[in-house]
This record gives structure tokens, sequence and C-alpha cells, in this order.
């Protein structure tokens, strides 16, 4: 996962600051490292690395970044990969029309077998990045017209993309033809913006626009925005985007996210009801989907956990002791909403069950008189192929045991799932969704 | 304002590890500095920095801070004097019987004239700390017992504190008659703990036992726990630990933060009802009055501002020319709930009136018909001289503006105050705080 | 310039540490950039910043870094380019064959003819290195074996280089057919070292074996060294390696740069004698040649300036006030060997002449009497398009003014320098020297 | 050890860049700690951390720290107090007639009883510092005027030490009555400067008026440079200022560094001449003397080891496996010079032995046919209570050993000492000097 914004101006000379802030707005996509590049009449000069952004870029390095056009990236990054500075993005790099630079979020399922072509045509690679497969395929079609260029790269790869792409005069948006990963379009006095998420726009001080459809290829340049190629298959947005990753204040493809999971708390609720004193969202996630739940069941709602928001990374970890003792950094449970308590816990989703265990534990600990776990998701059973970063099956908790066994594991005195239906309800579309970790069925298989 | 907490144990030799994350579950007392000094058999080291706890204490340190007492510091620090080296606690001196240190929550009314009085004796003072006034004075006595010396040196001083004293073999903790600062005692498997917040003795595996009272004194040492002086006067704790500064999963004086606030809400209803569609807290102070507003007014609670949750304080602030565009960086009206809606928005307090100001304006530029702001205390009048860190008069809106003249200011359709007997009413106990800041009452003046 | 160093080992799993000690002693050859790779049973792990070895490389990177074969490098870098992050070495890719990792001290003459070449055929670039170039070619080679693929991929370039390459099993060491940059063998206990100086193998505790010859190719595997092509044209080693680059404990093709250094000096007194009190040396890189000078001139020999040992990048320059008030930072003359004194001053070159300059007036301000500059290399009037950072020649004061000019400019009392037979009789050989910058004639033209 | 800086002026408001220019010039007496402290008009603010002038002071606290009068200081601190950050000066406290900063060069002998003294009236201590004891004797005589108070603390004290001192509104400069440290006046357009030592001035941009005398006091202010007290005794100047400590370029009451390190080459060398190839000096303290023993004997002087000049603090040190590979970090020899050869080599004192033996292995390891040491100064016998932070005697290696031993166990060919005549002889003074670290005769005894 990944969190993506560009912007193109005729007139501002200091875009990457727009870049800056747009991405510090998406920084909930990705934690892990932060880049961004800039135009300046064809010269691209950029800067990167393992980081937050307010860590990554301090003034005298925003200074430097001067141009009109700009791209940014952030990454979640879970992977050991993912981690290593060869795969920060922007993807920079110079080729037969002069420099190019990309951000991606989602993944390739052809990039292995794309790669090795190339390679055998004699490419050489330096990061792990599906970026640098398609910066190869663009160049590869040099002689071509630059937009017909990207035409023929993204006709050559499949998998999932939401993907931005600047050259030394132009912006280029594209999306996947089932639209898997969300973008964007905004526009500010200066100009236009893309970026993965709308609540960028907010926080930019642009005004959405429309979204890139799936299959779409958009081009901003000093005429304006066009689209050179619209090819959509059904779309399959991510659901994860919607339960879990975009920021409640963003629209995907139209739909708020914060009415979407508001919407799967209220079905939950009618689906699996249950006789309570008061509900109780997991924080951060589980919040706005347990106002939900509180709201159809006319149960109250209440905090049941607070967090301490002063988490650094560099946090020292307590030791086996220390944990021995009880020592509990990030969360504390609310005793005057838990103890001697019926409890509604609401969370979006159990991949693992770790966490949840620890939080049913923590509130059992703190007096609860019954715990009852309600999802706003059904149960994960496949590991994505497609971008999430799902782990292994093997650590996917539903994939291996069943509800009643889970519920016993983390000590819940019931645990009920939002059903599939019920989510797409939520989403008030009732389709356009990829349900694969779900159901298995992605639109778009692994290759082997 | 100040966050402290000491450990003493008998057996464990790395005390410091504990003070380390009741330091961090304490750290939305204070985010300037950090401290912790630690006795090793009457050896005591300690380091200290301007900065977050993460961000002071390396893991190297933290090694190195070896012992079985200790005791730790986080500071608020509106202040230059806050935010300079000089005034980072725990001070640590050396003085006839060997080392002290000491940890400071509040604002001595006669530290001048103390100051004045030590330094015609020929002291030298090396802080603008309270905590050096009372070393000096405790030196002073040093012929005495430690225990009278401490009974002495705090006869001579007047004024607000919750104060942990670590000798060469004890802990001291203890309050002013009045109680205007908050100070707990818990107790863990290796022994005991003070803390400015419950909350503390959650992340530290550790349990309440009980408050040290206004106008107590205790010593902790191998023999366990012993108040060695008790003399109370009317109890008079800061309403703003209440309404503001307290984490609400804390329990000051035995009465629960988050109960309080909901019952502000509650009762701000029933004073101050109001025909809406949707209650919204500003976050995250307003949020739990938020709850109560709507639950007892039966309109729907909702979210209606996200906030980034990645503010670093490295981050670049936008220019005049960003903020021309509408680039905001922390939070973000969330539409859903506010567009064409006609929104309650609780907050705890106004102080100077900008920050309110600015929400009403997002949310009336996100769409919003009609904001209700409702304040879950009464308007502050007073500028604090007991430790609390309001601006001077002069900055203070409601003493110079009328509640109408406010509104308008801020932007707003309506204003209301919680009556200062709600306020009181909502701590469950209708006495026993210090209502200065709204009345100009305090339970003692300053001295000039 | 940069400084180059590779170690194989059949055993040992941590050579890193060898390489980083490696770089440290060729820190002098380049302060801009570090970095390492490492190869892991055919993974290849990296890490590289702009910044001196030790601050690069902390140490929990250095623990990371495992694996039996590995290589380093050092930048100068005066350049925009040669700071940028992108232009940080090794350069690591991945080829058909698996992982490349390269290392290069020189410059290719024809690296944009290549380039665009292999542009056209569709290939990209991330940096400006000629690494990079390289790199491409041996990727296209991938059917041949992998030894003949770098014959191929060298076969196709011009200019100067030491390179180092390092496949999943071997490392490579290769000199361009001129020798114009030195690379010399090394072995140690537990296998072999490649490295720029021999200096780096008294640090590293290895010991010097040969040099690897002017084209010539060698092959480090699990069966030994091997030379798999040797086509040397006329050994051109350049000059400024001799006068000012290398370490005075360095041999370059079996020359000791002190004696080169000494010897230069003295044939300098014998050519250009004058009559004075004392000689001294510009620090650092004249110290050598001025010793020479006064035993050869039966002058005696003394410290006439002191360098500040404790000179940080990050210290703050004077401003123009300041440097009006005289102050001076890293340079003070030593007055008991000035004052009243007729000084022979040698230093290694000019180039620019302000630093001379500034030396000069420095010396007259203590109160010398005389100041004879005498220069142990001919006038430099040409700009290296081989590898050294010379400037443009526009600003080589040699190549627009007369030396009578120039000794006015610098305002020394007589300015000599050391004729080209003289330096090339210093170096003990007569030949085999690039004399490009003092004549002109460079092995290898530029290409246009 | 330590090196004091303090400068005055009438008009310039930014002195505290002269005093960081000032400390780097004498950042050889002190790596440990660095601070700066300055008065604006009576308000005084400091800045002090352990690490190296550069580090310490970036840009944007230099430009906070404004004002006319300023000071500073730089530690050496080889025990673990002298690394604490408690005790880092400059010394800044206020009393009862407003701020005091002072920064001390040497060590008092009645530092104990004088705080025995002070604790038993009552006073704190939050160092470990004679800074501290002298600032509270100052406070107790608040009464009376500040030079009275001046003259009466420092008679209460003993020891050795160079003292500024800066109060609201002048700069007061004393040394002890015997002169062990050293303390000179310089003039530079804009005020006055005191300083460790003369090279400051060159640094500076000032020049050199006279020395502060043994136990002279002198106040310097708006109406000039005024003597308050001038009661000497036998000047007792530190030998091993003269020997290690002091840059070359100093002037140590009068004398130049310089020509008494020359001059003890040249008695060394008519006092144990050998028969030999090259005389080499250990860098880079020896160099000197080397160069004088080389004059004398008309032996060549040659450089025989080479320095690494990048060394930084946070180096990885190798481990025993790389040592015994053979890894040498920070010095080379220089085989040219050394193989084959009968060196003698010269160093300025033997401590410990540890240092010589090393460097004698390796002029064998390189091929030295015979190494001869000759040190500039007698044997160490003795642990200095005055300030220079030699070991133990346990640790001295000639208060244990005969001068035979000591010459086996470093593995020389033969070892001898400049005689206490000769030192004494080549400082052109004969006289004046503390011998103690060599006869056990110090002006000052120890106090119990």
């Amino acid at each position: 996962m990944s969190g993506v914004v560009g912007v193109y101006s005729k007139d501002m000379d200091h875009v990457s600051k727009l870049v800056y802030y747009g991405l510090y707005s998406l920084q909930h996509r990705g934690q892990v490292s932060s880049g961004i590049a800039v135009n300046n009449n064809g010269f691209v000069d950029y800067h990167k690395d393992l980081g937050l952004v307010h860590e990554v870029f301090p003034a005298e390095v925003m200074e430097r970044l001067r141009g009109n056009i700009a791209l940014g990236h952030v990454r979640y990054g879970f992977s050991e990969e993912g981690r290593h500075t060869r795969n920060v993005e922007p993807l920079v790099v110079g080729y037969r029309k002069g420099a190019l630079a990309l951000v991606h979020d989602g993944k390739l399922v052809n990039f292995e077998k794309i790669r090795d072509e190339l390679e055998e045509m004699g490419s050489i690679f330096q990061s792990d990045l599906d970026a640098e497969v398609i910066a190869n395929l663009m160049a590869r079609y040099h002689k071509d017209d630059v937009n017909q260029a990207v035409i023929k790269a993204l006709g050559e790869i499949s998998g999932s993309y939401a993907l931005i792409i600047m050259t030394s005069d132009r912006l280029i948006g594209a999306r996947d033809p089932y639209g898997l990963k969300p973008l964007s379009i905004g526009k500010f006095k200066g100009g236009y913006i893309l970026a993965s998420e709308t609540c960028a726009f907010d926080t930019m001080g642009a005004e959405f626009i429309r979204n890139v459809g799936p299959g779409e290829i958009i081009v901003i340049d000093d005429k304006g925005i066009e689209t050179i190629k619209n090819e959509p298959k059904q779309r399959s947005l991510c659901l994860f985007d919607m339960i879990y990753f975009a920021r409640p204040d963003t629209k995907l493809d139209g739909r708020s996210i914060y009415l979407s999971r508001n919407e799967a708390g209220r079905i939950l609720a009618r689906e699996h009801p249950v006789d309570a004193d008061i509900v109780i969202g997991a924080p951060d996630s589980g919040i706005v989907a347990a106002i939900g739940y509180a709201q159809e069941s006319n149960l109250p709602y209440g905090e049941g956990i607070v967090k301490n928001r002063y988490v650094g990374r560099t946090f020292i970890q307590p030791t086996q002791e220390l944990r021995d003792l009880g020592v509990r950094i990030k969360l504390n449970a609310l005793k005057e909403n838990v103890e001697g308590k019926r409890l509604v816990l609401v969370d979006d989703s159990i991949v693992r069950g770790t966490t949840i265990k620890r939080t049913v534990k923590m509130l059992k600990d703190a007096g609860a008189k019954e715990v009852h776990v309600r999802i706003s998701s059904p149960p994960v059973i496949r590991s994505c192929h497609l971008g999430m970063d799902t782990p292994n099956e093997d650590f996917l908790i539903a994939a291996n045991y069943s509800k009643d066994e889970i519920c016993k594991m983390i000590g819940a005195d019931s645990l009920e799932y939002l059903s599939l239906e019920g989510l797409l309800e939520s989403t008030g579309q009732n389709q356009g969704y990829c349900t694969g970790c779900f159901t298995g069925n992605y639109p778009i298989n692994k290759e082997d």
C-alpha cells in the first residue's frame, strides 16, 4: 500500500511544497518511506529516504526542490524489501527523451515475466519496484510520442495500479482497468492535483473534480486535462481501502468512507445484535463503525479504550520482565465504560488475530463482564496478490480456524462478522469492489 | 503544567524503565522536556533534555540509568523560560547529606520572596525552578532528620505543588494543603509508585491504592509507606485538570475524568439545548463532552472533524501564500456529517478564541448550515498564578468581550457556556475545586 | 577522484568490516560520499549515503552487511552531480545473471556516446555514473560467460578507470589500458584485497602482492586470482595522484609517493635555489617536498604554518565582518619561524591560486621578510577530462597568466615551478605518466 | 585540562561568534564538552553540551546567543565526571546581584574543604565543578563590591586556576598565585579578549598585549582594563602545557612553545646522541622536538609515521579478530623512511607506555633495523593533583619500572629521557615551572 500525489501548475515554481502537504495528509497510507521529485524546466531533482514526511524533508531540502510539476510517494512497507532504501519512490530515471519520474500504488502480477523479458534484452534493475519495469517499458517505446508510449507500456502490464508519471512537460495519471487502486483529480488556483484520496485536496486547498476511471489514462499539461485512453473493465476497487485504509474524510470513487463505515456498523448491528450495555470501537479503525452500530442498536456509544497519542517510532519496547509486570504502552481500558459492563467491541477486520486478542484481554482485565466482538467485514481467508500487504495465509487466522475457534482463541464471549452482502450494501453501491480477500475471487489471477 | 512520577523498589535494580513508561503515559501533561533521575545505592545519575520521552531517552541512556529508586518529569512549557535547558527537571543536587532529586508540578506564590531571602544569605541559583528553592530550604535544615527537613521546608512555601523528592534511601511525595495539583499512590509487585495521574499505574502494571491528600507528606522507604504530615485545608483541585489536562482514563481524587466530562456534556445539553442535526466534538478535548451532550439531548453523535495523527514537531509550516491557497494541515471537516447540517460543536473551553474561530470557519467552509458552539466550562476570565499556563488577561477573550461579542467574533450561530454550578455538579462532588480562572476566587492569592 | 576497495574471502562472513577500514584509509581520496555493498551467497545488500565513512556507517548497519565478498567506494565530488545521492557508489543492479555491484575511479570519454546508444535501445539511467553505463554493457552480454561479458563490456569503453566489479561469486578488478588510475592487489589471511592505494593494505592487515597492470582484467574467486585479459598500452598514470592525491605511505605502480615527493623537492631545490633562512611546507600537501627541498639546499627545515586539526564540515564560516576583523580558522603562521625570516614556501601545485595567495598573505602579515614560493610541479594549464576534478580552464591561473604575473598576484617575492623533466625524474621512472594537465598531451582525447 | 576564552566589547552585539572561533582554536585543550555564555545587558543566556565546538553550536544557536560580553570553555575530561552533562562549563548562576558565568582551567586542592563548609551552611551543589564553589563564595560576599567579592572569594581557594568570570557588566580574569595555568590578554578592534593560549588571538584577529600574571586579578569593563589585585608567588607554570598541551604557535608567559620544543629536541640530541640513519617524530606531539633533534644531531629528519586525518569519534573500533588480522586504523609506518633503517623516534613524554609500545612495534613490523626512543621530557613519576589529567601512579610506567625495564617493555633498542635541567633550559628561562610530575615537588600540596 502506498499514497501517491502529483501537482501540475503552469505558473507556480514551488509546487513541491503542495506535494509535501499532500503526502502529509496521506501519511496514513504509509509511514516507512517518503519521497518527492520535482521538474524544473526539464531538469528533475528529487529527495527521498526512509521515514515520515516531516522527518525526510527538512526546510532546506524543500527549499531546493523547485519547479512547476512535482510528484510524491509514501509507502506502507511491511516486508524487508519495502523497508530498503533501494525501494523508496519516486523512481527517477533518464531515458532517450529526458527525465521520467514515477510513483505507484498497487502491485503488478506479471512483474516477474516482464522483468525477465527485459533482462533477457539486457536491462538492469536497481530496485524491486513495479515502477522500474514500467519505466523500462516506456523507454523501449521512446520512438513513439510520449502519450503513445504510456499507452503501450501500460498495455503490457497487468495487476493493480494507481500511477502518476512526470515527464519533462506533463503529468500523467493512470488507473488499472479494474480500478483496484483509487486515484482522484483535483483543481486549485494554480493548476491540477492527482491524489490517492480526496482528503489530500482538502489539505492542499483544492477542489475535487472527478476520479480517474478504471482503465483511464489522463494527461495534464499546459493545455489542460485530456483523457488519452479509457478502457475500463468491471470496476473492482479494493474493499480494504474502504474498510481500513482510507481516511474517513475521503471519498473513493464517489463514496464517502465515513458513511460506508458508519453504514457497515449499522448493518452489522442488524445482522448480529446483542444484548449489551455499551458499544465501543477499537481505536482508531473501529470507531466509525462502532458509532453506527450504537446508533442502529440503540445502545449507548462510549469510548472504551484510550490511545496514547505520543507513540514515537524510536520508543523503547518493554522487556518480557516488564510485560510480565503488566506494562502496557499504547492502549488503556477506560474503566468507567468497561468495568462490570457487557461490551460490544467493534473493529474493522481480523487478520492475524493478535491485536483483537490483546484488546479483549485488556478489557476483561479492566473488569468487563462480557465482550462481544463484532467485525465490520467478513473473515479474511486469502492473502492478497494485488497490493494489500496481508500476510501469508498460514498467518490468517480465519483461513485456518472456524469462527467458534477464533472466538475462543481471542477470549471473546461472542464473535460475529459482517456478511459480504452487508459489506457491499454498506458501500451504497452493492458492486464494483474486489472481494478477493473474503472470497478468493480476484479480478486478476496470480501469475506463476 | 507538568507530569511527575516516582518509583521505589526494594529489589528491582532498573526502575528507571518503569519511570520511562510512566512518563510516557503522562506525555499529554508536557511535551517540551523530559528527565529521569535514578538512585543507585546513594549515587544519583540522571539524564534530561528538551524533547519528548522517546526522543530524550535512547536505549543506551536507559541502560545506564540503573538503581532501585527513580523519578521523572515532563513539562508543558509555553514560556521561553519553560523551554530553556536550565529549567529541565528533575533538579538533582548534592547537599550535606548526599544527593537530592526533585520533580514538581505546580507553582509557588512566594518563590520570589524565598529566593530573595536565600540569595541574601548567599545562595546561588542555576534555574528558575521552584524546585531549586525547595532544595535550598531542605539543605538549610540538613541538621534535622530528613523527614523533618522536608516538613520544615514545605512549611515555608506557599502555592500549588505535587512534589516528589528522592533522597539516598527514600522517596517522598507531597501535595500542597489545598491539593491544587493531583498526586496518587500505586503499588506493583516490586514496590510503590507516585504519579500525577492514575492512568500511569495502568500503563506501568500497577494498582491504584489511594491519593496523596491535600497537605499530606508521605515517605516511601524499606519499611513501606508512612504519612509524616497531614494538614489539609479546604481541597481546591484545579478544575482545568478535570476539564482539559488529565487523560480520560485517569481518576483525580477519586473522580473519573471521563465521567466528569461526559456528565459536563449532559448538563450542558440540559442548560443549553439547541435544535440541531448532529453533535460533534472538537478533537481531542471536546469529544467526551460531545458524546455526553448527544446522549442527553437525543441528538445523533458523529465525528465532524478528522485530525491528522502524524503531526511531527519538525513539520514545515505553510507560508502565507499556501495558507491563502487554503492549505490546512492538522484538521479537516468530515463533509458527510457537516454539509447542510445544523451542528452542535462541543469544546472543553475557550481561552484565546483563535482555535474555535478557525474550527467554526472550517465547518462553515465545509457547508455547515449552522454551528452552535457549546463549551463545557464557564468563560475563562482570569489568568492563573497557580500553575495553569493561561495567557495574560489581555489575551483571554472572555475577560475582554461579552458572550455575544465572542459569538460574533468566532462566527458561530450561537454560543453557550456551561454554568459554574453545572461544572461543579459534573464532578459528582460539587465542591473541592479551585474555580479561580472562572471567578477570580483563588484559595491562595498572588504575592507581590 | 575516488577511492575503491574490494575484498574476497572464501571463509570470512563479515568482510564488509575490512572494506570499512579500507575505505577509511582511503578517505583522503574522497569525503563527499561513502558506500559498501556485500555479497551473501548471491544476495547483495548495500548501504551508501553522502558523508564520511564513519558518519555513513553506524555499528548496526555494519552488523547487517554480512557476506564473504564486498566492495566499497569514497568520492571526492566537487561538482553538484558528485554531491547528489543518485551518484553515490557502489552501483548495485540486478541483471539476467543475478546481482552486480560496481565501484569506479576515473572518467570515461565515450560515456555520452554509449549512453546514447543504450538509450536508443531502450535503456533507462538512474544516475550520471560511468558505472551505470558499464553495468548496462555487461547486461547486454549476459548470454556470454561473466568473464567474457566483462572483457566485451570494457572493450567498448574508453577513458580512465580503476574498476572493481562484484558478481554473485567473484570479484573482478580492471584498469584502463593506459593505467591512468591506480589499482593494487593485496593478500591477507582470509583472502584477497583490491584497493586504489597500498596504504589500505597496511590498514587492513594485508600484504601487497602486485599492481593490476594497465589494460589488465583480473578475476578473484574460489580458485584464486586469474588474469583474463592483459592488453596494456603505454602506461600513463595520472601525475596528480603522485603529486597531490595519494597518501605518502602508498606505492603507486611500485613507486613510493613519499620518495617521489621528497625527490621532487630535492630537484626543485637544484632547479630553483634561493638564498633564504628557512624552508617551510604548505600543510599538508607541501610538507614532504619541503623536507626534500631543505635537505638538498642545506637550508633548515621548519614548520611555518600550524593547522587546526579539528575542522568539522558543519563549522560555521565567519561572516565578512569577522573576516575583516582578521578571524582565521584553519591555518596560523608560526611566528617564531616566520617573523623577520626569508622563507621558501613549498607547495605541491597551484590550480586557481587562491589558497597560495592567502597563505603568502598570512606569512607576510606574520612578519616574513621574503616569501619565495616553490612549486613541486609545473604550471597547470589544462583542465582534465580523465577524472581529475580540475576546474574549467578559465579558472586555472597558469592558463591565463604568466609566471611573473602570478608571482605578483599572489604577493610572493619569487615564484618558481619544478620543470616537467624534473617532475618525471622525481618519479624515479622518467616515463609512464600522463602529463596532460601540464602539456595538453593526454593519452586519450576528449570525445565530442 | 581545559581551554577558556572571554570577550568584552563596548559596541559589538554578537561577540559569542568570536568566542566560538576562539574555542575552536583551543579545541586541542579539550574535546569532550563545549559551552558559551553571553551577556545581553545583564540578561545571560548560554548553550553548552558534550561534543566538539562545531557539533555543539549549530548556526541557529549562535544566532540566539547575542550580547557584548561572552565567555566559553572546552574540556578535556578523561574521567567519568568530566564526561557528564552536569559538569559542562560555563557555570551560569544567578545570585543577589544578578547573573554570574564562570569558566575555569585548573584544579583546586581545598575544594572538598570549602564545599563541606558551604554545605554546612546550607549550600546545594549541582555539579562537581570548582567553579561552583567559587560562585558560592562570591555569592556569600554579595554585600561587597563585585571586585572585592572576587578578591575575597579567590582569597579562600587554593590550587591551580586560570579563571574568567562574567558579571552583568564586566569580565574578570584571574590566575592562581603560582601561575600554574596560563591566561593571556589580547586586544582587537572591538575590545578585549582573555584566552588560555595566544594562538586564540591569531585566530580571532586580535593582538597579544600581555599575560595575566601569577596572582593577578584583572577587570575589563567600559573603562578598560584594571588590575585589582597582584600578589604573585614564585611562578610555577605547568610544564606539561609546554611539553604537550599547548599549540606550537602559542606563547606561554612570553615563551614560544615551538621554540621550547625545538630546543628540547636539540638538548636531547646533545644529552643522548645515537648513531642512526634518520630522526622521526611521533605524530603529532613529537614532531617539533624531532626536527630539533635532527637539526642538532645532523641526522636527516624524515616522516616515519603517517596519521589518518579523518578519525571521527563515532568510528567503529576493530574487533579482536580484526586486530589479530593486523587492522590498524590511525597510524601507519612510512616504509621508505623506516625499512632497514636505524631510527631515532622522538616523542614528548611517556605516561602509561602503551602508545609508544604500539608505535615501536609498528616501526619494527615495517622493517626498522633499530628504534632508539628519545623522550623530550623526564620520566613521569607522579600523578598530578593540580589539573593535569594524569592517571593514578599505578598506571605511570616510570613510577613502577626502571628505564631499562621500560626500554625492554616497549621493545626499543635504547631509551633515553631529557634531563630535568635540559627541559628547564629548553624553556629559555630555566625556572618558573612546576616540575611536580617529574620530581614530586609541587608548589601546592594535596589536601586531605
